[in-house]
């Protein structure tokens, strides 16, 4: 992969990974953060979402361990980011059915910053005709189930859209293929409820904070697609990013929000 | 993994496999067949089956190769069973989207016929709460995004139940986690739309190829939750166990369906 720095992996030997059931079925999880100054920003909020997800999906793996490695690979690259993925580990049995006895496969990716493009000078963003599934037992974490996110992608290649907005198979907008968002809606922040699909963002989080303690009301809720064309502005976020403003949203023009650009300086701020 | 006679990988070198996109992602998709004499059993179906589904996913791969290797693999075992995967390939960037110069990876692992634990004499079946998201672009196609059918095995887990029914997330019986389902409803042979969510397998449709070639009936439609209290007689399929009644549904006994009698042994004399 481009601009691969390190690659440590816990895993099977060779030919074992073709039975590893991330590779059979997307049966894992993964995180993708920022090291900045050699330390794993919102470390925590991190490791929450990922044993989170492990106790779902009752996959067994050493939470300490895995932490303690990926602080050791932050603490060699003054600025990188980190993709760590925890499978449920190589197939004991035929079929869907886990024996419960498998070993969760770790690994960890540190690429150099530069593998992530940037955010555009003008951010555009595009409604897309891919929608996502919805299940409350996988809505929130970050499994390894990311077909309905690659289609969105495939379908918003040859768009001048750097984001794609995707709303559930109920036509309620979730979020961006690889970010949460925020708008201002009828005159309040809102960011979508994700109770029924969609990715719980460490970011998303970490803005949901700060608006809490900068007594910044903002509101999770369902947003209909019908109400996007009554959007005033918007905001995408995710850890590489941070809490950018939208400029243009489905061809139209968004004006700029004064509370969501209080809440970017603020998290910018912020290294847990 | 149990059983396992062989093994046969194309794809990528010992860490490439940890950033193979279908260990990332689950971007890929799989057959598992039924090898008899040395033949698969409906490769044509399945290869049908895996061709639409790389394309609609954009998944580039030799098909011609792929079946030849598999052919080959075949006539080496007189009764075997096959799972073939193909993934999009190691990731050429970081991120959903596919550069579209990904290098597929094709697995085919061949297994004992006693990998399978067969069909129990009395087939027990259980409708469980773990819904499948809807996705009119995933529908039908064996892609490897499967936590919901895990889900669904490990809520299974304890019960007495072979195979569990599952419903879409608005309500309609869609199918088992590993097998199609046919039902005998108000007088008729009826087998779930597949349009919005579901695998479409192989066996089901060598099942509605035969119900037409002897003027049977089966009418391809919405099974709502609410109809499975009038179903009187049930059959699940997969090429594995081919057509089989069921005996107990949700802890009511069912009927035979000379209907379903009947294309069950249809079916099982086929070869392709």
């Amino acid at each position: 992969m481009k601009a691969l720095l390190e690659l440590l992996v816990k895993g099977p030997a060779m030919a074992d990974w073709a039975l590893d059931r991330g590779l059979m079925y997307g049966d894992g999880l993964f995180e993708t953060m920022l090291a900045r100054g050699g330390r794993i920003r919102f470390e925590e909020l991190h490791r929450a979402r990922l044993d989170s997800g492990c106790r779902r999906l009752a996959i067994h793996a050493d939470q300490d361990a895995i932490w303690k490695q990926a602080r050791a690979a932050a603490a060699k690259h003054a600025d990188a980011l980190l993709r760590l993925q925890v499978t449920r580990g190589v197939a004991l049995a035929r079929g869907y059915t886990p024996t419960g006895d498998e070993t969760a496969t770790t690994i960890l990716a540190v690429l150099a910053p530069s593998a992530d493009p940037g955010v555009p000078t003008f951010l555009r963003v595009r409604t897309v005709a891919s929608t996502l599934g919805e299940n409350p037992a996988l809505a929130g974490i970050k499994h390894c189930n990311r077909l309905e996110q690659i289609l969105a992608r495939q379908a918003l290649a040859g768009s001048n859209a750097f984001e794609g907005l995707m709303a559930s198979s109920s036509g309620l907008v979730i979020s961006g293929t690889m970010s949460n968002v925020f708008v201002e809606l009828d005159g309040e922040l809102v960011t979508p409820a994700l109770e029924r699909c969609g990715v719980a963002g460490v970011m998303r989080a970490a803005v949901l904070r700060e608006a809490a303690r900068a007594g910044v009301p903002v509101r999770v809720t369902d947003v209909p697609l019908a109400a996007l064309a009554r959007v005033r502005a918007a905001a995408l976020c995710n850890v590489r990013m941070g809490l950018v403003p939208v400029d243009e949203l489905d061809d139209r023009q968004l004006t700029h929000s004064a509370g969501l650009a209080m809440l970017a300086g603020r998290v910018a701020e912020l290294e847990s």
